[in-house]
């Protein structure tokens, strides 16, 4: 990445193993997360060119001396972040506040390069805490909703609990994306019986429906939370996922929750949305999540993904070779793409 | 209430049933509630004089030809609002936000008024849905423990509750007021394994330690927040009850709270504490709570106050007569007294 509309394919030396916690992965698959689109779009400034991509699966090609779990030819899914796994915060189930975390294409807490995940190999650091290993390279049809579990499903499924989804729960889907749609997949799979999904864009309509949303609602602002009253018998939802994360998208999900409900935030505040803390008060309105602890969900979902039960890489409706990877940016920026794939 | 420092104890004709679903109750006791010091600060002003108090306990003397719960002679508390019991809101346990609801000491929905609680009678308006009716008069040792159900040890009980306390929490309550003293006491009673009471007052420190704190902390913002975590092993709290409702109070909260755990607020926010969501959303940091939806937790919390499992009445440290309810604001203003119980 080297600043605005400027991604390149270059070749680099094969990362080294380093630290004696780390492996060496041969990347299968990656994909472009919007939060990419930030530097592409020159909103976050790029100081140096660096490696990105933090979304990818692979297979295990080495082993650091120190590396216990993970064995050389396993087939491994990476968190969106590096993490030891045996820390008090990532036994409490909050591994993106590691205290030994990092973060791909930046240094490791040891000063290490860790690689960005849109490449051919990665160097993984903490091995044994960070990678998911689920034995044999599977079918290539499966990969799509593996590499889903990388961020954007299990980064739905964080929206869903921390909103309190339970079966029967009367839920509003706030954002059309990769995240808010695999949170109307989590939110089915919570046993959610309403599941109004907010969108205005027809693609992304029919798969949020596919996906087990029970209404559409494409108004936005005030319409839109009028709309989400009239389908809840002017009472609100009980849970809100935001999954969008800007200040219009925030007053969305506060005016579509009831009293005593809930949003679960994922969207990673952009602009400081406000939270206005006198209706958080005056309504009982809780709001819970943040960045996703995902490494912690995978297991949880991965059963799910194998039997087909859920499909959360229908997402990826654009795969592309490493090779394409302009094309992969561009589509996502321009809005062709909900999110692409770069199958290696 | 005329005003500032001008409480005054005035005859008025004995309220009348009016709509029905009323009920006339002869008030046992009642008390100052540490919002009441604000019109009598001069922090919120007066249009005009009004009847105040929102925490009483008394026998029912007349009931309205539509009240079928509630009977003449039962010994009920009433809870700092009044609500229908039967509404949506009411059903999801959120009385606070019933739409019928109304305020003592205010027009209710027909706009009729109902009496303010520090006096020797009030119509209690939409009676089967507001009062919580407990049988005979109990003995009269037993009443400051029942008035609190009106309103703090219940919103103690909330902040708990809407923080996520279960057995073994690590737990950190600011505020040392009858609100923060019953929430430290609804901590223990839920189980709470570690309970530090941030207090720099003696006499209060000695009743969280009575009511179940394993931990004082007397020091304050960026001190506190460093002794909150030298306590929990660098981790910081899974639960933070905030009970005051300053921007000081609650950048303490969000300071003690572990990545992934939850701040249940009850403190009326004052001068709007900011939240500040970059914070939340990196921590993982949620926030629930708001005015307690006290009726709703009477019924769990009485048989505990009935056995003498939990005593909140203790936090009345001042008893008077109602003639002299100036000395009860005085002494509550000059935080001689954590709480003034007026017995009638």
């Amino acid at each position: 990445m080297y600043g605005a509309r400027d991604v390149r394919l270059e070749t680099l030396p094969d990362p080294q193993l380093s630290t004696g916690d780390d492996a060496i992965v041969r990347v299968v698959a990656a994909c472009v997360c919007g939060s990419d689109l930030w530097p592409y779009r020159g909103v976050t400034p790029v100081a140096a060119p660096r490696q990105v991509g933090h979304e990818f699966v692979g297979v295990v090609e080495q082993i650091g001396r120190d590396v216990g779990v993970v064995k050389s030819g396993d087939f491994v899914i990476a968190p969106f972040y590096i993490c030891d796994g045996s820390c008090s915060h990532c036994r409490n189930g909050v591994s993106t506040s590691c205290v030994n975390g990092s973060w791909w294409g930046s240094p490791d807490r040891k000063g290490r390069p860790a690689d960005g995940g849109q490449g051919e190999y990665v160097r993984v650091p903490l091995a044994d805490g960070t990678l998911f290993p689920i034995g044999d390279t599977p079918d290539p049809a499966m990969i799509p909703s593996l590499v889903t579990l990388s961020d954007v499903m299990c980064t739905g499924h964080h929206a869903a609990v921390s909103a309190g989804v339970r079966p029967g729960s009367v839920v509003v889907v706030v954002g059309d994306g990769a995240v808010g749609l695999c949170a109307v997949l989590a939110a089915r799979r919570l046993g959610a019986e309403t599941i109004v999904a907010m969108s205005r864009h027809p693609a992304r309509q029919a798969m949020a429906l596919e996906f087990g949303a029970t209404h559409i609602v494409a108004d936005r602002a005030d319409a839109g939370v009028s709309a989400v009253h009239r389908l809840t018998g002017g009472i609100g939802a009980d849970c809100v996922l935001e999954c969008v994360g800007t200040e219009q998208s925030m007053r969305q999900a506060l005016g579509s929750a009831r009293p005593g409900g809930r949003i679960g935030f994922v969207g990673l505040p952009n602009g400081g949305p406000k939270l206005p803390i006198m209706h958080l008060f005056d309504n009982n309105v809780g709001v819970q999540g943040g960045i996703a602890p995902v490494r912690g969900y995978m297991a949880d979902l991965l059963p799910d993904v194998l039997t087909g039960t859920i499909t959360p890489g229908r997402v990826f409706d654009l795969h592309l070779p490493l090779a394409d990877i302009t094309e992969a940016y561009l589509a996502m920026d321009q809005r062709r793409a909900i999110k692409a794939l770069l199958v290696l």
